[in-house]
């Protein structure tokens, strides 16, 4: 066998055999499949799709290239979430606690963020002191005694996934199901939680811009992992306004505090009650609510403890921006948009986010949202406030931002409800 | 600009402006475009195909990627012929000295074979002294003295095209009609031809297997060649048959003497007739009919002339296979078909053909055909002998064949008509 039959076979439509995916991922791996055959079968993919059976042939030899991880000694079930990734999204933050206290083990390995999109990693590391890598015998130790991990991905899982996504993102090869999905899930699965729960992000500020698209992801990744045994349900949710009040590092973790403390915005503590009820239920706890390890503060508890583990500081006070600038709505009348993506792009430009892998973050960069879509706002009045280290880059976030604010008394167009609904 | 959003442009089926390809051109040469982006690229090219407009440019940019050369100081018209490659096809050998005694300079840059297809200068190579490099001067003191000249393409010629034929070979997108036409043409009019004829290769041993694909790659090189100020005609020929009676590099020259001297298969006396006809033609050099200049022999004088002039000894006896073996008749009957691709795979076996541009050729290697379609046949006859220096081989090759020749007296398939068509 070499490259050019397995690619010749997809780019004609074919279906790939089970031997032609295990030679060409772990040939991959091994360098002998060069970047550029890797490439054009990625593209092949992209526009002749997988069928299931290849999927899942694909996601098993993506996982075979790496170790696994193995839970199976906790006392605890484990119960795990992944976001596609969105603006504002820090649902992480409150929701790893959250659902420990409520009795599950939360291994939560994590990305940095990339381009519009915030890093769960990178928000953390705005609370002095937090690291981000564990070893193995760290993250079962911490699963053991607190219940919750947030920490980095470790380096021997699914590496064929960690080079192909690297190859994807510059070859234009990026938005393909098949290639997302087995990305996703074969982490996932080689992490070895037993139960996970997918939100799934809808609109400006998502990868997926559209519902039907979106549900189509959904529904290949819960069939992808109840396939290997992970118990997993999705939410397709809405990104087309940010979520909460704050986009950025450090100001992402604030609004989670909040949240922990039992206040924190709407929407946010929605989509966090919504996917822990999820997990919770998956893992098989019934009967415990997570909404009541808020009110009664167990999961600020949880928090803590899970911080001071990875060496932070849970009470030393959050860095904040040296330099802010007020953004005002130009008329009065209802609030009918914040686009999600223009306002990841300000965060991004305004240091929050990094355009390249090596780039370093801001922590205290980001955006503050004084009203959601739907409010009544007055000319004059500041919509967003803008924070960074740098006041030159206070323009090119506005820049971004052109367009993004939309006020007026239209209501024709009915935004996306939040949880817009449920897949398996 | 970067490379992603040119190759996210025509993965989302949309047109490349003409800054996409320039850019994308002149920095895959420069090395800004890296080999994966340009894999990517061309994958999403053979599956959504280019417009007109887009493959003009992008041959264009290719031409331009490098320097052209400049016939215009010749006191003749230039006419150059390119066939897409067949098993058997040693046309170049008698078209070229034969068009040159109607009165035409032909610069005919060639290359060397891979696959299962023979190359021109791996079969000139066989002639002792014979050398395939030549500078610009000496192509052009060449034309003018003798008025032909084959020899290897010169370095810096469409380097984008060299680059990117070498990628499209391993990475599954060589068969693509605007990049096969664009590297075809990029060549022939950076070569700066005034009139170009095109050979078409139709069946088994064609890249192209049908007559529609070949129709389509024909008109789209005939009108690139047309709007570059290039007088272009196309003939779809047949390939499923071996052309004449030798495939190999020795015994293809020395059934090319035999045409010169007026002798020779009549399939390649017919199909050289046509095209050296056509090239007269389009050079407006009418009046002058080919078919008398292999009858007085003035095309062999051009000939002794042409080969001379490259170092090579047109009386020096060619180099004979040491070891030869007959492949005889099943059965008795009417010989139906003698599979063209089965042909080139064995002679390719033997030695004539290359696996990998670096490896060497044997000059002596090859098959000699003792019959052809619709010939009576009685069982036990030979209908083959394979030729080459190392016995060895002969296993591999008889391999190539098996089912390759088919007697009997069905009549119901009508083979291809050896000029199919003319487009243009």
């Amino acid at each position: 066998m070499d490259a050019v039959d397995v690619i010749t076979a997809k780019r004609d439509g074919g279906e790939l055999s089970a031997t032609h995916i295990d030679w060409v991922i772990g040939g991959y791996v091994r360098g002998d499949v060069a970047e550029e055959q890797m490439a054009a079968l990625a593209m092949a993919i992209l526009l002749n799709g997988m069928t299931p059976a290849e999927l899942g042939r694909w996601t098993d030899a993506m996982i075979q290239s790496g170790e696994r991880l193995d839970f199976s000694g906790l006392s605890r079930p484990t119960a795990d979430k992944h976001s596609t990734g969105g603006v504002g999204d820090k649902v992480t933050l409150p929701l790893a606690p959250l659902v420990a206290a409520c009795g599950a083990a939360v291994p939560q390995l994590s990305g940095r963020g990339l381009g519009h999109t915030g890093g769960t990693l990178d928000k953390l590391e705005s609370i002095p002191g937090w690291r981000a890598s564990l070893s193995q015998h760290e993250i079962l130790a911490q699963l053991d005694a607190v219940g919750a991990v947030i920490c980095a991905t470790t380096e021997g899982l699914a590496p064929a996934d960690r080079k192909l996504y690297a190859l994807r993102d510059v070859t234009g090869t990026v938005e393909s199901i098949p290639l997302i999905a087995s990305s996703i899930m074969s982490k996932k699965i080689a992490e070895g939680t037993g139960a996970l729960v997918l939100d799934v992000k809808v609109g400006s500020g998502a990868f997926m811009k559209d519902v039907d698209a979106a549900r189509e992801l959904a529904e290949t990744m819960v069939r992808l992992g109840n396939d290997h045994d992970v118990s997993t349900v999705a939410y397709l949710t809405a990104m087309d306004t940010p979520l909460g009040r704050t986009a950025g590092n450090a100001l992402e973790v604030a609004e989670s505090l909040e949240v922990l403390a039992g206040g924190g915005p709407p929407d946010v503590v929605e989509l966090t009650i919504t996917l822990a009820r999820a997990m919770v239920s998956l893992a098989g706890l019934d009967g415990r609510d997570p909404a009541d390890a808020l009110r009664v503060g167990s999961a600020m508890d949880v928090w803590r403890r899970m911080i001071s583990a990875q060496g932070g500081d849970p009470d030393s006070p959050l860095p904040q921006a040296p330099e802010t600038h007020n953004v005002a709505a130009a008329d009065s009348g209802t609030l009918l948009r914040v686009d999600a993506y223009a306002v990841g792009v300000a965060a991004w430009r305004l240091g929050a986010g990094r355009a390249r892998k090596e780039d370093p973050v801001s922590p205290v960069a980001g955006v503050v949202l004084h009203a959601k879509p739907g409010d009544a706002v007055r000319a004059g009045q500041p919509l967003l406030t803008l924070h960074t280290d740098d006041p030159a880059r206070f323009a090119r976030a506005e820049q971004a931002l052109a367009g993004a604010l939309e006020v007026g008394t239209s209501t024709e167009e009915t935004p996306l409800s939040l949880v817009i609904e449920r897949v398996g």
